[in-house]
């Protein structure tokens, strides 16, 4: 089989925002011997992560990642100088809205990403360098994305310990509205009414509550950012939900407790040309491209197994 | 202030039932050095009690905790030997029902209560002697419910390391709705729509699904048993959740986070005397009974300090 990238050694990483996502990440590569350069507007984020290895510059290149809240995404580059042959990600939890504000910038050189990890935490003192490890990244494959930085992007994702899913930005934020942006809405409603039902209800809530009710723990100007930046496919999700609601409730659960009962499912290597089709193809049945498939590119990412 | 008890020594205690909820009690009381008898129709689960200390008998006597699934409570003594001025309690988590079935039988001698712990594992294989430490153990007061043996309840439920809050059964079944048996429905709904909306959403689900569904890993018939047992409070609560969901999702956040940001409530405590209306009083400002409360009674509770 012939190699459809260059042999080219692991590019340098450059992390614009280093709270928890940002800083997990550069700590994430500088364990595994990679080199990082960082930048946060706040200083303290940038002495944390200077103390963890991460080169403090203002300059980046190779595979720059945008990991800044979505509101400043579209101004995360102000003021830094990025290399023109960069290829640009990102690790928003909505993919079309950013898109829609980077692609005029970047063309296909940028290449969305969402790493599915993260906690109710916040801020550089979340920072944890096994955030990744086993965790899911969506990275998009558009008809416009040069596949050649899309691997790039996932072998950085793959280096922090990650397994890629290939989707399109549209396909990421249908499925993210089912199984995150949804159990926020549904978190923060099931806290609210909880209120409602008084102190006692409360004072007796213990593990269903608590863990139906954790993701809203977290800054709810990120969570209204999220939902409203998904605002379609989050309602349709809300739709689907109340379909279900209004079953009967022996169905309900049954069918409820089959789907949980199924997860995870078993897991088998398959092998995929990396070409767009065959790798979207493997994403919509449920895979993930690991650390054995990214082999197949070993001869431009020397130091993946 | 005068004791409203008699001075005794803590008594038996009998446990009907010794699957994960029954069989951690009875584990936590012999750990705690009280004399325990035990029964299930499970050979295995009564060779497991055995092991840890368990007496296995057909007679009970003392306070006599029927921990057996809803809808096997009505028939939970049959064939067993029940000493007359045993006082009977059960660990149910819907509480009217379980008053109505046993009410007509033990009269005053019927304390009911649930226990605010439990996971979604079930049976003897599940048991765990530290399950109650800590937890909120809900203890029936009914107008009719002789106060010492809800006392000596309630010191069991101390011995096993829970705080105690006093309601009644309305007003646990109310509260419950909303913080368990509302999340459990909501569990279910929220893997079937994930489900529904395909493979890929299902493999990018991290953590705000696994949290959100958790529950519904539970024994279906188990979970049906108690959203039917506690119908209309649950569908009231699902009321309560539909209104939330129509707020408008930046308000719906902002009140939700609050919820959860304001708990834990910081703890202080006061002194309550042991009668009815003032115990109740407690529970519905959001309080419980605990360990030092409990000092009060210790001239018939030796064991507590």
């Amino acid at each position: 089989m012939s190699f459809p990238v260059p042999t080219m050694p692991a590019p340098p990483v450059g992390v614009v925002g280093l709270g928890q996502l940002g800083g997990s990440l550069a700590a994430a590569l500088v364990a595994a011997g990679r080199t990082v350069t960082g930048w946060d507007v706040d200083p303290a984020a940038r002495e944390a992560a200077a103390a963890r290895g991460v080169r403090i510059d203002r300059e980046l290149s190779g595979v720059v990642v945008l990991a800044v809240p979505l509101p400043a995404m579209a101004g995360a580059l102000d003021g830094l100088t990025v290399a023109e042959d960069a290829t640009i990600t990102d690790l928003g939890s909505v993919k079309l809205p950013v898109l829609a504000a980077l692609r005029a910038a970047f063309g296909g050189r940028y290449v969305g990403g969402h790493p599915m990890c993260g906690t109710e935490r916040s801020g550089h003192a979340a920072v944890d360098p096994g955030l990744f490890s086993g965790a899911r990244w969506a990275l998009c494959l558009e008809p416009d994305t040069e596949l050649p930085r899309w691997l790039r992007v996932a072998e950085v994702a793959l280096a922090a310990g990650a397994e890629v899913v290939p989707v399109t930005a549209a396909e990421h934020d249908d499925a993210v509205a089912a199984i995150s942006h949804l159990p926020h809405l549904l978190a923060a409603a099931l806290a609210a009414a909880a209120a409602e039902a008084g102190p006692l209800a409360l004072a007796l809530a213990a593990g269903s509550f608590r863990d139906g009710t954790r993701v809203i723990a977290s800054d709810p100007a990120f969570v209204t950012a999220m939902v409203e930046g998904n605002a379609g496919p989050t309602a349709a999700a809300l739709d689907r939900l109340q379909a279900q609601l209004a079953r009967p409730w022996p169905d309900l659960v049954a069918a409820g407790h089959a789907v949980r009962a199924g997860q995870p499912a078993g897991r088998r290597t398959v092998r995929v040309p990396l070409d767009r089709p065959a790798l979207l193809a493997l994403g919509r049945t449920g895979g993930a491209v690991n650390r054995r498939l990214a082999a197949f590119v070993e001869g431009w990412v020397p130091d993946v197994g």
